[in-house]
């Protein structure tokens, strides 16, 4: 597998050297005369800078004289808070997307709605309301805490059946309220006393469950469930699976967008970073990271042909506490982090499934990493708890594996939350002006809504 | 000791916002018929974003709407890598500031050489070069890696005499390096073998050793040795000790200025973030930004009337993998940073010399945290070993009180030593517009040695 990962990071790399050039970002101005452009909504969930460096020092190489270019290297403008309107700094991803979808505050859990369980317009009900194009773009269930709070309105992220409903029953009340929108969560549409799929189908939308089904959809609107709940994870499959949904997502709301002379506005989500951050895995991160940065490219590609298109990524919040960098040492071992085939996921559930007299050979070359004795005793060592079901009863092995990965790549992580430390804000295209220096997220919000018009 | 500390803080929040509506940053570009401005170059040693997104916190209200502001609100204008030639990602302080100085990469430890071990022209040296005024102001001794880099050249830095005797030589040869140079560092001036102090006046340099003595210093050069080694740390002495120097050094060079019509250059290092950091101690750190954050706004108060002037500010690297959460709890609690009194250094000298029948009558109101018995268990146990003298001494205390505060305040800290994730750029003034996005840390100063002219 190691030459699968490798592979795909290093086409990336000439990939984006060989197109940045060509797409140097325009930051003029929106005024009242021109053509409201595209929005183009880029968050990173959990991707704080350390993401962005960790990322770019993972494809370049130690010893060069320059680094690998990145398709964010000439949009950074700034930094955002996120700290949400509850009795803590630290947001979770439902207030984070509330502030980011509707410019309020509120609090842990809220999916668009104020601290008041008011809802708020978000960014996509503005642009529907004037007849544009929607649609979001994401690698986990559609019906997320990001996502979510873009399209809908409910007290908790946690409703996760009552958000696939909204998005059903939306549609029923004779309006759709996106036109595109791909990503998992197939189970909470087709559930065993509920199936919306045949509904949505006889009225009009297109629903698919296969990525590969997007080649043959030519035109909106399109609802993509590709897995019953999230995608796989980059690092377990393919590191473009974001690039390639975004890609059509821009086919299909380009399109429709020459037709009616409207312009769209598209959120688009590298929602794993997040949940790599969580479970501490770097070279899961570092994957997520490079899909999200080829969908970058994607996008950036899209706005050298059509210049009237607002890019603005930002993220929600930083997630694990990960730093470059650990126990003293003045080091970050990329090779090793680059070395690493599968996310801890997949290794603790492949160790669970076998003796442990194979785990030596099943990791050998799936870790890559020279384990010492007194390492691999740790791990054979790792009690399992038979009477615990699903992810908690891998956690032991997941564990032990973590705390030999930061070992060997001296990758420093401090929480398995979030953190309360500014992230990127990064722009481009006509109304990029509006973004740069230290914001409020509710403030990247407002400014958003207000070039919907 | 309470309320001087929340006073220092209180009274900058004020500052700040008062004063920061009346110098919203210009950042008209330079031509080639502009006069060349001033070079105001600020290095917080160590601080990377989340040290910024700590200080905002820590100066703000849990609850309020707004957050406070501060000097670096609308300065912010992208980001920096800090990795140096050698083989590992994570820079040192005098790698870092050679290439902030010289736009060359070095190896870990060298001071002004390149990687060969060549010496590179610094800013400074190149602004002397075209009669600029030149001067530093630090925190730590003036022959410490940062400002050393920007005068000396030396193989490393741990060659401290041979750094002061740079300084001292300089002069003698017929010329000083510098105008103004404020900071620690007399037992390196003056030790038991050569005393530079006597010499050195002789020839005109006023050298003072108290920091109110700069009130009476009416002209340039001025050699200001206000410690044996680093001044004390902000939070056991004063946040406004870095913007006293600052302010003082910008009277004299400015008047220097208007006497030959040159402009000049300054570097102004906020040196002890990192040695909070290096010291996993949050309220120190959080105090150090206090410091360095009057010292920009001395800076930009001093940019209002003198417009003319450019005002970039970075980090060399960030220290101790400061995270704001920590254990998997969503919080950060500012309120209990803020309640503690003194640095780890001194609280642990302060024990140290204490029988532990004392220990709580001592700590209870310096750290103003409510131990569990466990935690103060955990201190009572603390195994000091005699033989070990100065700081190592100290350290099982250290350790113990910083377990007790990252508990209490859910800071995340994951090395002693540095990290490789990217740092701020700020920028304002008249050349501004050279720096965004993401620069190697080479980039910029290459930028600002193409300014000198």
């Amino acid at each position: 597998m190691k030459s699968r990962a490798l592979f795909s990071l290093t086409a990336l790399s000439v990939f984006v050297l060989s197109s940045c050039a060509t797409t140097a970002p325009s930051t003029s101005a929106v005024t009242a005369e021109s053509t409201a452009p595209n929005i183009i909504f880029m968050i990173g969930d959990g991707m704080g800078f350390e993401y962005i460096s960790a990322y770019r020092y993972a494809i370049s190489e130690l010893g060069q004289d320059e680094l690998a270019p990145t398709p964010f290297d000439d949009l950074l403008v700034g930094a955002a808070t996120t700290y949400p309107d509850d009795d803590t700094w630290v947001t979770d991803s439902a207030a984070g997307a509330t502030a980011l979808a509707t410019g309020y505050k509120s609090y842990n859990g809220a999916i668009g709605l104020d601290t008041h369980k008011n809802p708020q317009q978000t960014l996509m009900e503005r642009a529907r309301e004037h007849g544009w194009g929607t649609g979001a773009v994401v690698t986990v269930q559609v019906n997320h805490a990001t996502p979510a709070s873009f399209f809908t309105h409910h007290p908790s992220r946690s409703l996760y059946n009552d958000i696939a409903d909204s998005y059903a029953t939306q549609v029923t009340n004779g309006g759709w309220s996106y036109d595109v929108l791909l990503g998992g969560g197939y189970s909470y549409f087709h559930r065993d006393d509920v199936n919306w799929l045949p509904q949505l189908t006889e009225q009009g939308m297109q629903v698919i469950t296969q990525l590969d089904q997007l080649d043959e959809i030519q035109q909106t609107p399109v609802l993509g469930l590709f897995a019953p709940k999230a995608l796989p994870l980059a690092i377990d499959t393919r590191t473009d699976r974001l690039a390639d949904m975004t890609q059509h997502a821009l086919r299909l709301l380009d399109q429709q967008s020459e037709q009616n002379g409207k312009p769209f506005a598209l959120m688009i989500e590298g929602s794993m970073i997040d949940w790599c951050g969580h479970a501490n895995d770097i070279a899961c991160a570092v994957h997520e990271m490079a899909d999200f940065a080829n969908a970058v490219q994607v996008v950036r590609d899209y706005m050298a042909n059509n210049p009237n298109t607002l890019l603005v990524i930002t993220a929600d919040h930083s997630t694990g506490g990960l730093t470059l960098g650990q126990g003293g040492e003045y080091a970050w071992h990329t090779d090793k982090v680059m070395g690493i085939q599968n996310s801890f996921e997949v290794m603790a559930g492949e160790l669970a499934k076998r003796p442990r007299s194979e785990w030596r050979e099943y990791l050998t070359p799936v870790l890559n990493l020279p384990l010492t004795d007194a390492q691999w005793d740790s791990l054979m060592a790792v009690q399992l708890d038979e009477s615990v079901q699903g992810r908690e009863r891998l956690y032991p092995i997941h564990q032990a594996l973590l705390a030999i990965v930061t070992e060997h790549t001296r990758t420093g992580w401090t929480t398995s939350g979030h953190t309360a430390v500014d992230v990127p804000i990064m722009a481009a295209g006509p109304g990029a002006d509006l973004f740069g220096g230290y914001m409020n997220n509710t403030e990247i919000a407002k400014a958003l809504l207000k070039l919907v018009r």
